[in-house]
């Protein structure tokens, strides 16, 4: 089967599949649309989630808008995600490693439906520039504005010519000029930075309603210089179409539904925010670029497509989490060849930037130290607690990580603190107002990061549950008195981890055929002293 | 009301709330009772786990007993917990709080139930000894015998003559004799050891199935010279009646089911174990003091009581979490009059010994340390990993704590690493076989904490979520929707937390009225600077 073509393909899909909300009522966008999914993230299981259409949109001034507005369509749950991947959700590591060692190029093609309608020179504003679409107000009472959220920002190094897709917000400042909030080392920052070296403006497109392959990579950290929609291509396995933009060098996806052309001047910078971020804050301080429009193109009753984000678990945090997941993975598994990685997860209460549990089978002793620092190299902004943990252990579930931290670590020997982090929008990096120290302008502040090594370091006695047998038979009475349905986790049977004697093994034996008084007797025997 | 007066009229409570399984066809209590009870703590959600009551028991060679075996009666969940308090789940900690402060003295009573049946001197072994009762196997495949698991140890200090109650594990050697596993800073082995430096034997009473204060005294660390059955009054309201046992100087509650008597000698030890422990692992070393039973008294038909503990969660980390969060609690909050402590936990994945989060109101910017250095001066053994957090984190909620730990604290500045703790059973201390060293006999080995302050130390801005009244307003909508039912959790709704300045809360008053154009246009003309 071929990969989706556009995000209405997609939006078929997830209602094929029971994952999509239709909303026909008609819904604020200012006030009433994402404080109502938001509901869904605040009070459901992950199971339950859907992505939410909104079809009969009206702004707080009670003006009506030509398309419907999309939110939690590429993430709102593991299950969504997967169909976004066209896989099952167990594979989509897997998927995502292999797009990552075989990326595939984009095609250039003559038109693009983006194109059917274009505003241009003298027509940019005939519909109203940006105010032609239905932009959401992420955060009604703290959010200064409208801000694009599933805003797919592409540029390109002004030395070497390689094309960037990278997620950005962008705040609603005018009808033909937005903000964008980007710092080092994030890569349009390194773009944008560049220009600013050269005394040049840097071009950008925002390209809204695409593909969900194209809103994994945009939102995902691949290294600075691999080209996103390479990867796109690898993960729908055929390479992704192209258009040329209309007043800038920049190519955009043919089938997207908004492409918004412009420059980001680099001889000013202004204030940005506050919006509502994936810490779970209002993130309101810092002097940004920005972001003037040249040409607004779009297909026909465009589908706004919006990613819901703010406070974890978001739709924000669970494509993070999941892409950031399979880049840890591959990084560490295929690029560092630490074959023994399992599993790998940046767990959603960080918004999936800060907390990441690393689960390997160790070839060697010091093998969890290399993944933990691996881990803490790959991006100084993500990675504030790293933990790594046996393969027995579930690194996606909090309770199985909080019991390896609590009997397979010990604080003054298997811990690490270190510097030489500046974690994004970090309310605990500084107090409010705080001077930045020199060198760290257009950076966040510098914090550190916590590495924890919670494997075991030497063989371990048995897990402390009956033997696979005894639970097996006792499922089967379980079933026969007819108790309630389970959900068993792992583990649910014990076994040997390497420390136990031949002698506890016969013991135990002798005391389900009931002979155990004889280990009382052969202990009182042989294995007392005096004290 | 008054108090349950003993396990029976529990366990009718537990009958009349849907709390009981009762189990009447036959049951192996070696290989097949405790797998079972297992299984609802390895696939059910705690609001449905139950007490069960074994009806019909026969051991691996097909004897009968004459009792029916209870299980999970004093904390499958924390509903039948509180059942066991007579208070609502939300009221345990303060009711807990109260007991402490307001103990009551027990009562002696000529005459008891538990001394229904008496087996002593030439009769001691009549009905078989020890051997009369049901004792199960709790991890048939590891441990090497079955266990006395809810055994409730009555002992008295030799200088004082203070009473302590503490649960303790009793291994079953032969028919009139059994081990314990004790180490320092266990008060039986405080009395233990005291008793052999005067060279004479510690006499004890072991008592099984009581009313449920009686089980969750026993099972909590209160402070040494503490009388636990005056705790046991101050919870149930009323003193406890005690009888005096046969042929030791030692008091027991009237209406135990069973009281096996006896001695434990203090110039031998011997080995003990295996057994599956709360950590999750079995527990297989150890020399420890062993018991001679000299007098076994019991009502009819007794009720055997056991707790099933192992891999955590079990019944056993629920009475240690719920207990010890009320110890910790009262301690944080009168002993040492940190007013603002709103909330503690010990997680049950370390079987509620090793990982702990404290949520407080600071008065002042130092007392989340006073609260986290006081937790871990509680105990030796326990407390791992102590976290404090602000009042409004959800102590009891790994999510919500792993948000804290991510934005509310920096590692190089908010941790501290210290020794001196003897974590009990933990196998991440050394290696197999390794060397105690000199001072630590009888002591568990060395080991570390890891103290973390994830409070705020200072203004943050809002949390990211829309304002109350937009959340509510979509909450009706959603109604309206049929949307699935929500279980909403905190935070629902974004708040400022100090750090949020006057010229944003207008800017968002203008943004929900559609008049954030104006402030994009302040921002350029006011706020634009050059980079």
């Amino acid at each position: 089967m071929t990969y989706y073509k556009d995000i209405r393909e997609f939006v078929k899909t997830l209602e094929e599949h029971d994952k999509l909300a239709r909303v026909k009522r008609e819904i604020n966008k200012d006030t009433e649309l994402m404080p109502l999914v938001r509901w869904q993230f605040r009070g459901l299981p992950e199971k339950q989630r859907k992505a939410f259409l909104f079809e009969n949109i009206v702004d707080v001034k009670g003006k009506k808008f030509n398309g419907p507005v999309l939110v939690g369509a590429h993430g709102a749950s593991t299950e969504i995600y997967a169909l976004g991947m066209m896989c099952r959700p167990e594979e989509i590591m897997e998927k995502w490693a292999w797009a990552q060692s075989h990326p595939i190029k984009p095609e250039m093609v003559g038109r693009g439906l983006c194109q059917e309608e274009v505003h241009v020179g003298k027509g940019l504003l005939e519909h109203g520039g940006l105010m032609e679409f239905p932009v959401p107000i992420s955060t009604p009472g703290f959010d200064a504005a409208p801000f694009f959220s599933a805003s797919n920002w592409v540029t390109k190094d002004a030395e070497t010519g390689i094309r960037n897709v990278g997620n950005y917000r962008a705040m609603v400042k005018s009808p033909t000029r937005t903000g964008i909030n980007c710092v080092f080392p994030q890569h349009i920052y390194q773009h944008w930075d560049k220009c600013r070296q050269k005394g040049i403006p840097l071009q950008a497109a925002i390209v809204v309603g695409v593909a969900p392959s194209i809103g994994y990579v945009s939102i995902t950290k691949v290294p600075y210089g691999v080209d996103e929609y390479e990867i796109a291509g690898g993960i729908g396995g055929e390479p992704i179409e192209l258009v040329k933009c209309k007043t800038v060098d920049i190519e955009v996806p043919a089938t997207a539904e908004i492409v918004i052309e412009g420059e980001l001047p680099t001889n000013f910078i202004e204030r940005e925010g506050p919006f509502g971020e994936h810490t779970g804050y209002i993130h309101s301080h810092g002097r940004r670029p920005y972001f003037n429009v040249t040409c607004i193109t779009h297909r026909k009753n465009p589908v706004y497509t919006a990613f819901i984000s703010q406070f974890p678990p978001s739709e924000s945090s669970k494509i993070s989490q999941i892409s950031d997941n399979a880049v840890l993975y591959h990084f560490l598994k295929y690029t560092r060849g630490i074959e023994g990685i399992r599993d790998v997860c940046w767990h959603e209460e960080s918004g999936s930037w800060q907390f990441v549990a690393i689960s390997l089978k160790k070839a060697f002793p010091p093998q969890a130290w290399q993944a933990l620092k691996g881990a803490d190299a790959l991006d100084p902004q993500r990675g504030k607690i790293i933990i790594a943990v046996d393969e027995d252990i579930d690194a996606r579930d909090p309770d199985s990580v909080i019991w390896a931290l609590c009997y397979r670590m010990q604080p003054h020997r298997d811990i690490l603190v270190t510097m030489g982090k500046s974690a994004s929008l970090d309310p605990s990096s500084a107090p409010p107002g705080a001077e930045v120290p020199p060198g760290y302008q257009g950076v966040d502040l510098p914090t550190s990061s916590i590495l924890i090594d919670a494997t075991r370091k030497w063989d371990y006695p048995p897990i402390a549950l009956p033997g696979k047998e005894f639970m097996e038979k006792a499922k089967k009475i379980w079933e026969e008195l007819a108790l309630p349905e389970l959900s068993p986790k792992i583990p649910w049977y014990g076994r040997s981890l390497g420390n136990w004697l031949k002698k506890f093994e016969e013991e135990a034996e002798l005391a389900v055929k009931g002979e155990y008084l004889e280990t009382g007797e052969r202990i009182a025997k042989e294995e007392r002293i005096g004290s």
